[in-house]
């Protein structure tokens, strides 16, 4: 396998042998888990943060540029390029976020940024620093009962690595009309909002005040954290929100919305958001 | 309300308004939520770790004793005692373990170290110190097809918040005969992987050859390596595994079971420890 296959070697699933035990019968056979390896995220060639992540050709790039968006570390026109290093065996598991001459990342952040599969609050120093000085969403768009309750539709149609590990957490990105503008599936919950975040930034699109953003799971304050320094005025979680998540959400002018299903769903705040009830 | 009775407003769950939308129909009502709230985990008082958990009276101390030894910060026998700092508002959020005169926490502790809801691989500063050089378990014990799959069902009879508000992550310690030692819960799958271990080390009972821990969720890498460094033979989860939780339980001789339900169960590693298949 030469250098260029080798590049390619990343895996968003892998099959693993597995034995199935099913009323005392057993069974030897495979199964497709969803990909993890960690990747270090460096600035100007400094460690900034290692994160475990499934890789998927492109999107480290995304989750290096929505990871430290997401973290107040840099503004979008800072980045100049981003760099994906790969090794021979492939997946380098390095990015590195170059800025443009002149311009300065957040101070400290050398210090107290660190990241995981699923974490946004990471490296904080201390509690003080946990709940970020990020502004309030503005009000509107105004979104309608349909348009939420048809969201987790929409994404099942669009994933691609969950059906087969059952491992993934998914985000996704939607207009008030309900289009859906993109999903990106990782093992960290977190990691899914950031590399969306960093696709959304790449194609111009932050503050994402006219979007709405749907997660898989349940919704904690770090996604709320994330969704608010993306600008996004509405957060939609198939399962539930935490104390944290609520408060924050109310305090930003947010709508939160937990328990998204079809028949109905959950506003725990910024229910005038929502028309046609 | 007095100072006592303030001491006690930590919330594991809390009561939030919520609009619930059903099908055209709009109510107004109040729904109970996970508790979410930082705490600030230190070490002799300097900051180590700040982590989003749930908020439980006692807690907070078997999770900053679990995250230091999970970590490698800390051995069992090196913590002289634990401190709960609580305020007039009642949840403190800040622990201190302070270690006996004469011991000394693993070297670069303060610089690479931080935690969060979810995360157990938090700080290390290059993906080499990912993979922590935790020994491999020994083997045994045998536990039988039957134990595991009555695993689920004895978690639920014990869980306490989970039921009310659909937001927490539990973590089980089992006997191999199947008897359930513990059970904690927590916002963060890793904060209730932390309380049990931490739990388990005041109860001398580490290293923890001759339980098992079964997880509510998914199993990724940090949980493998958090039971590793417990000395947890086998790992079972709800859920689906990820492929570095695979490899790193195949390569520390560990059981690791995944999809486990009443009817039966998938095993990725280590299948010689289940026993009447």
């Amino acid at each position: 396998m030469g250098l260029a296959e080798r590049s390619r070697a990343v895996r968003p699933a892998e099959s693993v042998p597995v034995v199935r035990l099913r009323a005392g019968a057993s069974e030897r056979g495979s199964d497709l888990v969803v990909g993890e390896e960690p990747l270090e995220i460096r600035l100007g060639g400094e460690p900034l943060a290692v994160t475990m992540r499934t890789p998927v050709p492109g999107q480290d790039a995304e989750l290096a540029l929505g990871f430290a968006l997401g973290e107040g570390i840099v503004e979008p026109d800072q980045v100049a390029r981003i760099s994906e290093c790969r090794t021979e065996e492939g997946d380098g598991g390095v990015v590195d976020l170059l800025l443009r001459p002149g311009t300065r990342p957040a101070a400290g952040w050398q210090r107290n940024f660190y990241a995981t599969s699923s974490c946004g609050i990471c490296g904080k120093q201390s509690i003080d620093a946990v709940r970020a000085s990020t502004a309030a969403v503005p009000d509107g768009p105004q979104v309608s009962v349909a348009t939420v309750a048809a969201m987790p539709e929409a994404l099942r149609e669009q994933q691609q690595v969950f059906d087969r590990t059952g491992g993934l957490h998914a985000a996704a990105l939607f207009t008030p009309a309900g289009e859906l503008v993109a999903v990106r599936e990782d093992v960290g919950r977190h990691n899914a909002v950031d590399k969306l975040v960093g696709r959304a930034a790449m194609d111009g699109l932050l503050p994402l005040h006219h979007h709405a953003l749907m997660v898989s799971g349940r919704v904690s304050f770090e996604i709320v954290q994330k969704a608010l320094a993306a600008g996004l005025p509405l957060v939609a979680a198939v399962s539930a929100p935490s104390s944290l998540a609520v408060r924050l959400a109310r305090e930003s002018n947010m709508t939160l919305v937990g328990f998204l299903r079809e028949e109905g769903f959950n506003v725990y705040a910024g229910a005038e958001r929502i028309t046609g009830t």
